[in-house]
């Protein structure tokens, strides 16, 4: 796709408001649909069992006993699903772990599931399923699962990436480096060296709508699928591939979604859910507990993370190597990989070196949340240039704003940046009035940079007017942040009527064509490139009726504003066609007007953001609090501010309580023993402060209006942000995330000797 | 839409088979989703109160103790609604008729409604609505409504179409007139004349599920419609007009629907539920029961019809006149003039001339019912015609063969006819075995001949290709007969691929552009032509794609028989590509792969019909049976054979209860006495014998495939064949429908003295 980049330099009349958001009255009004709040008559209800070791083999399940439960239809285990063991090795870790096979691999795998006419039934059936484990030895921490005595979660796993591949399984699924120039020949060229590992916690999205679905499987193939998902069309690819259906076969609607963050991207009991539908010839409803989100669904890595930074007295960065090691749960990932991509990316780099190492462990499979993998590498790698910036003796943002990437720089993990906003947020931050606001006792001050790559993709925009008019527009990326108000503002914008006479929709499946799932901040995005697309489409169109009403030729009809217009003095003095006059007649000059567009959105801006934290610690207790936070990010083009402040906000909130106190902890038994809101506790409303935001607008280039991803780069510095001020005001370098109140109160008890 | 007429020649891969049907599994297993089997979360169900009178001046409503009664969330009477009373008369009736605002017009006008938490309140609050009611004198007969003594329905209502306009109210609407020549010299020409007048009552089409929807009205303007309908962008329109919403914010989607057969073209109580929706700010569900249906949907017009044939010895017809009187329940239609229009239809004649008087009368609003108006006046016309060839001497067959018309022919309301398919039904008829078979005791053998113009209009398809080669249509024609299965193959002959890899959907208001209802048997006709058109533009993007995939000029890429094939040899020598090969790629050259179309659907080809029936008296009772049943009709091009002669043998069926059985009985109180299929029974399966079935293909010029409508003709002939066979049974001229036993009854006393 290319466009006419003078559209850059227009000024916008939609593009750029606030309108009210659609979906607003819905969801304050508890109307919206949800997940769970869609049933089909006739349906059952799912439960799933669940492995209560971190590591076991399943010698054999009976579900006899369950089967005689009354009230039970039907009972899947991984035997009623294809055996990919030889198969694809990617779909076989997706069925897995859906339903695990030869070995639970974690606590809260799923082994079984029911479907039974009640709750009651099917939680009577899960008691009576007789699982025989042989229990194993398991290893959950990062660093444990990559020592030579580390029990072997997968005899199939060599480490990739390496060469030659290694004769030896290993926990170590893949090896990825990134980076340029030399770096132990810029380790030499340093006058002070910063060298330190850092070690981050696991964590969940805590999206407040647990995964659910209603599945319908019928016996001639057809199937349908109600879901909350960011992805509906990855979903049905994923369920067809694992049950074997045609993908056109299988309908799949997004429900609205009580958030995601990367947690929805991937398929977890859906591919059940199907099963145990066609199994039982009945729709099924599964809607997992809170515990079961926790146990089961995927949280982020935890990792261990060594950086070294050289620099001269000057200031300038001679040097940069940092090794990642990332936990992926028992199947390999690439999360590692993600992070050895994004360790450096703000800064502009003589010799730098990344090796990210993919741990496999006892823990649930990793996903995507927000940025995936970017905020711990930024943690580590931020932490460590405040540190050198303080041995140098220079202020922490101009030591940035010395080595901060630009257009032309060559980045850490290969491309050439274009224009770009890590300078200019850096320039913000030095001037923004946070950055001099006088702090109060037991107060630290910190900063933090963050980078997010964003992508692209396949997406469709079908667009129609309708007799009135009035347009809607069906859209296949799943609104997690508000895109259906952003998509409406550009149609808006394009078409020259109003926001409010266009309805945006997200399209099943069946009615539109393939798009990826709504990540790597790419809604807005790729969605309004086809929807730009579809809309000058549909002008075209407009411009050809316009044509046969006037009857006049067609290169004599120009579109300008919203109307059609008779173009020189030939045809008379005829008054503009508005959409809604072309509209009106469309049944008479050719039928219903619209316009289409399948692309995919290549040119993603790359996105840049510095954050600035104020932090109270309670020198008694170890608590902390926020008291200040400012985000500066750039949008490239802020289609509805609201929105992308909500989407900066949120993400610092999150990378806030990731940072201060989110983590999974396990027993020694390898159970998790936090599984509720109660004890991983997500921050609330009281817990923040109000989240001060700053917009910049650099435009991303390929985009007709410039606009770039804005959903992910807003969590990547808080938990580096956090530690720089929290290690400011207590006087000892934070390297352990999260800065809970033992961690910090250890930290003052060693630095008061 | 113009097409490439050599289509017409090919040999067809896949149109012309009977694969199993789409929606088939779904509709035996009982899954299939009908208008009631959809529920909102926290929806409310409404119930209508509904006039005992058949025609009242509504002086009051009193509300006050309905609505103290517990559970009940919103009553709305046409207070509730906008006053249309001085504008668009169109509008005006739509919404009066949903909910009476001055007068009750017939037994069972609405004239309030209830939403409550549940049935039992509902109810209780209906009891309590109090309704001070004028009762008025009433009609609902046809011709004593057009006596002068006739209360007036409506004082607003002067004869359409008569000049000068009258000054004086009447209950005759509109007055139609088609014809040509000069019917006074004709007759005069004619050596025998038949002139009789006949009746019809008023029939129900019967269909099986009630109508049934779930309204979301929320104060925002947006609302949604999930309802059983033929066309769900019309009622979207209607319902937006009605409620002064934007057609784009209100999202309706069509359930499966359970026979509509024109019953359900119209809104009824869908307005009613979304003004309760909105009202109450909750989801509303409502369902009819069946004494609602029958007192309060749209039956057909009762008509009384005078017809005067004239003819030489030789048996050519020099003269035809008919005037035809159609009840259109309170409100003016058009249904007198379908009558007038279809009349004489079949013949080619000299001398033609049919006025249509549309009547109003105290009974509910006409909707269509399969090829409305034109059974009626073909049950005239044919035993009028049947009646002429006895008293000529001639064979029924042989007579109406000799005045068929043909291409060429001017028609009795105005076009010139192209290639049709009268005469070849009259011929396969001659020849049918049925024709010939021998009859046994009290037996008699009738013939008829029935027509329609069939329709065309305003349709769309998005057609999707899967990353597997898969294929989805969706489309926005209801599936009332299996067009689902016929798009299907529609489109797979285009693309080159198996009917297996291809779904057909109905998308909902939101996804797609605006098409008309299924109506005027266009479902397939129309929709085949935009899913052609579709077609062919998805095959334009893949061989764009097999040009970039063979890094060869687009130009030297042709298409055949599902491939991309690179021309001549100076590509080597490239495997073909298929749409699966291309569609794997689809994401690695430029995105999804779609076609579109938006088109007005012109040209759909007029359709005949010859019916042969043997019918059985019981000469003690009056009661028959029918005996044998023959259908002929061409179909133009039967894309799937099977629902094409399904469509032969429901429209037999409908005609035969309609002629033999079915009928509103109203009391002297004009309150309608059996509204229930008790009381009101349509033929069931052991009524019928096996309806035979003859398909003829006369390509329609118009349509790529030569693709005719078929699904309202077959209901044009029965009710005269039916008669002119009990006549031939009985020895008496049947004028009078339905020859229920009774009437039947009296003939036989009358012919035996």
């Amino acid at each position: 796709m290319s466009f006419d980049a003078t559209y850059q330099n227009k000024s916008f009349n939609s593009v750029g408001t606030r309108p009210l958001r659609p979906d607003g009255v819905d969801k304050v009004t508890g109307r919206a649909r949800y997940g769970a709040d869609f049933n089909m008559p006739g349906q059952l209800v799912a439960r799933v069992l669940r492995s209560p070791h971190a590591h076991a083999r399943i010698k054999n399940i009976d579900t006899s006993r369950a089967e005689a439960v009354k009230g039970v239809k039907a009972i899947v285990t991984a035997a009623d699903l294809p055996d990919l063991t030889d198969g694809d090795a990617g779909l076989f870790a997706i069925l897995d772990n859906c339903m695990a096979r030869e070995k639970a691999m974690y606590d809260g795998h799923a082994v079984a599931a029911v479907a039974a006419i009640d709750q009651k039934a099917a939680k009577a059936a899960l008691n009576l399923i007789d699982v025989d484990y042989e229990v194993l030895p398991h290893v959950v921490d990062v660093d444990a699962a990559t020592l030579p005595d580390a029990p072997v979660l997968n005899e199939k796993i060599f480490t990739q990436g390496v060469e030659p591949t290694p004769t030896m399984p290993s926990n170590v699924a893949n090896r990825a480096e990134f980076g340029h120039g030399d770096v132990d020949a810029g380790f030499e060229q340093a006058d002070l060296i910063v060298e330190r590992s850092y070690k981050t916690e696991q964590t969940h999205q805590g999206y407040i709508e647990p995964h659910a679905c209603v599945a319908n499987c019928n016996p001639d193939g057809t199937a349908e699928l109600w879901v909350c998902t960011q992805g509906h069309f990855v979903y049905r690819q994923n369920c067809a591939d694992l049950l074997g259906l045609e993908a056109s076969k299988l309908r799949v609607t997004s429900s609205e979604i009580g958030g995601g963050f990367g947690g929805k991207t991937h398929v977890w009991a859906e591919p059940v859910a199907l099963a145990l539908s066609r199994k039982a010839n009945r729709p099924v409803k599964l809607v997992m507990s809170r515990e079961e989100v926790f146990r089961a669904s995927g949280p982020t890595s935890a990792t261990s993370i060594d950086v070294k930074i050289g620099a001269k007295k000057d200031g300038t960065i001679t040097a940069a190597e940092a090794t990642l090691r990332y936990t992926s749960g028992p199947y390999a990932g690439m999360w590692a990989e993600l992070g050895a991509m994004t360790s450096f990316a703000c800064y502009d780099l003589e010799s730098v070196k990344t090796v990210g190492l993919e741990v496999v462990v006892n823990r649930p499979k990793v996903a995507a949340y927000r940025a995936p993998s970017a905020p711990m590498a930024a943690f580590a790698v931020e932490s460590a240039i405040d540190e050198l910036a303080h041995k140098i003796g220079m202020d922490a943002v101009d030591f940035r704003i010395k080595n901060a990437a630009s257009e032309g720089t060559k980045s850490s993990y290969g491309p050439v940046y274009g224009p770009i906003g890590i300078g200019p947020t850096l320039e913000a931050a030095k001037t923004h009035p946070h950055m001099s606001a006088p702090l109060g006792e037991n107060q630290g001050r910190g900063m933090a940079c963050g980078f997010w790559f964003n992508f692209g993709g396949q997406t469709c925009t079908d667009l129609n007017i309708s007799a009135d008019g009035t347009v809607t527009i069906a859209v296949g990326t799943v609104d997690v942040g508000g895109s259906r108000a952003s998509l409406s503002l550009i149609a808006a914008e394009e078409l020259g009527i109003s926001y409010d006479d266009i309805k945006a929709v997200i399209a099943d499946t069946s009615t539109l064509g393939y798009n990826d799932m709504t990540d790597g901040s790419r809604g807005t995005f790729s969605t309004s490139m086809a929807t730009i697309s579809a809309a000058r489409n549909a002008i075209e169109v407009m411009r050809q009726r316009a044509a046969l009403m006037w009857d006049i030729p067609l290169e004599d009809v120009y579109w300008e504003e919203g109307h059609a217009h008779a173009a020189g003095t030939k045809h008379g003095n005829r008054a503009p066609l508005s959409v809604k006059d072309i509209a009106a007649e469309a049944g008479n000059t050719g039928g219903p007007i619209a316009g289409h567009s399948e692309l995919v959105a290549d040119g993603a801006g790359v996105s840049f953001a510095t954050h600035i934290c104020d932090i109270e610690v309670d020198p008694e207790t170890g608590s902390s609090r926020v008291v200040r936070y400012t985000v500066i990010q750039d949008a490239g083009k802020a289609v509805h501010p609201s929105y992308v402040e909500g989407q900066y906000q949120g993400g610092a909130a999150q990378g806030i309580g990731w940072a201060l106190n989110e983590e999974y902890i396990y027993g020694e038994d390898g159970r998790l023993q936090n599984p509720g809101f109660l004890d991983y506790r997500i921050p609330v409303c009281s817990d923040l402060p109000m989240i001060d935001t700053q917009i910049l607008e650099i435009p991303n280039p390929n985009h007709p209006y410039g606009v770039r991803g804005v959903g992910e780069t807003s969590i990547v510095p808080p938990l580096a942000a956090i530690a720089n001020a929290v290690s400011n005001a207590v006087g000892v370098r934070m390297a352990h995330i999260p800065l809970s109140p033992p961690r910090i109160l250890a930290a003052l008890n060693e630095a008061n000797g």
